[in-house]
């Protein structure tokens, strides 16, 4: 419907959608369309995240895709959900908080519609609640490696839908990107294991 | 107190206020408010939607309304309160997430407010969390009849409070949309329904 | 690291930073870190408020101190830390909700970055969630005594992350201040003891 169409800011030639959501989790959602839209001939038309209740200190989201053909969006979703296995695996969470780490060596378009990263470069996601975890974790990357700030997010300071989260976004040299990220994802095992239980991934590590 | 009265934005000529407020919900209780207004000489003076613990992906709200004489205020509080048993009635949940429907044949000044949608016109709300629901059921109810779309709320563009919701309200021939309205109750029940429990109404079905 | 220092909009004077941050509380961290900057060489480099699941129909927080040099921002954290029993002190809550009221003959600077509060005099803050038990506090408030308000937020008005709150902050005299508070907490115990179990101090009432 066209009227829709415009009151979701939805190009029209977009004859067919294709919409992702969560309950818990945002990062994983991103990084996963951002596989599939590599994929696929379709575009990242938006990125919401949103507060919910299941999702402790942290998002759930919607993305929404769009692509001339029907076909075409129904297959960068089955890729989507085919790779959120993968994208959750550096989650982690116990009763007193979580963590989440992210990393691909080319960041695609869902990468740069949500964080503003620059696309074909590699990217590093570091994030953390309760927020001042994140700060720390936030100090740790940019210290230990030779990378590029992309952005900060903060619960009062915008790129959170005021959730009680840090999260730092890097890119760079695909090498340094990666060190940060490992040695952000070190000291977050070690800070959130002593806050509670041993923060165990939810599926398994991939960084 | 004056100076109250200036921080809340409230007419000094409101000797009287009344407030509504939940922990759980924000529609049934504009839809309550909506026929107070219209039942008592006051007028709807803000409607706040707030995130909420108990609010699960939804929202939990505050309303205030002004009346010049203190016995008005209560009344339309008293109504407001009446309604709301029919206003969830059709409000639905399950563990996936909720439904929520609304329907006038003639909006009032709390319907105005809230969501911008014109007085003494039909009026249809259609709000579903997770957000991903939410997209299904609006482009269903914008297809199913000629109506007009009021609004479009969704996490992170404004009209909720970052809630993981999508929520379409529309105007129109009365018949129209309450086809609509319908029509996407009848694919969220579906919908909701296979990623849960049955999802059943909190009171009794209106619509 | 410099380049997270702009990102996060801190001065590079300030070598060092402190965090303290919580799930379920903003104002009693705030009353702390006021108590910690007046006793040490520290500043409040920002104060951001957090939904967070386990906040209730409240606030999660994070709050950055900055200092010169690292023992001081490692003391202000330690005296912070011994404060938040006192400034929880006033935080009560059963299963319809919470109130929070704070005191202070003198404010310093964590309660200006925060609420806007001026300096060196009286401030006292009257909170409850749902907000519609606070409409009624804010309003019990500023009719006990001759006081001045200094903000009144709300879930949908600013002030609060979208919570399910309001928030009334108040200066003056310290014994008009002082009344207020204890006005607004009387009648707040009132309220919310009777829509649930007695609400209980989670420590020791010091106001």
């Amino acid at each position: 419907d066209y009227q829709l169409h415009e009151k979701m800011n939805i190009d029209k030639k977009y004859r067919s959608i294709g919409i992702l959501g969560a309950r818990t989790g945002a990062g994983p959602e991103i990084m996963a369309i951002d596989e599939a839209v590599k994929a696929t001939n379709t575009e990242v038309l938006s990125v919401e995240l949103a507060r919910d209740t299941k999702g402790g200190a942290g998002h759930g989201s919607l993305i929404i895709i769009g692509s001339e053909d029907v076909s075409d969006a129904r297959r960068a979703i089955e890729v989507a959900l085919e790779t959120l296995n993968q994208t959750n695996g550096d989650v982690y969470s116990n009763e007193a908080g979580h963590l989440e780490f992210q990393y691909t060596a080319r960041a695609s378009f869902a990468i740069e519609k949500a964080f503003g990263a620059p696309v074909g470069k590699s990217f590093g996601l570091i994030c953390a609640g309760p927020a001042a975890i994140g700060v720390v974790l936030a100090d740790t990357a940019v210290k230990a490696a030779n990378v590029e700030v992309v952005g900060y997010a903060s619960p009062g300071n915008g790129g959170t839908a005021h959730s009680n989260e840090v999260i730092l976004t890097i890119t760079g040299d695909s090498g340094a990107v990666r060190q940060a990220v490992i040695a952000a994802r070190e000291i977050g095992l070690k800070l959130l294991g002593s806050m509670g239980a041993d923060p165990v991934s939810v599926t398994k590590p991939y960084i």
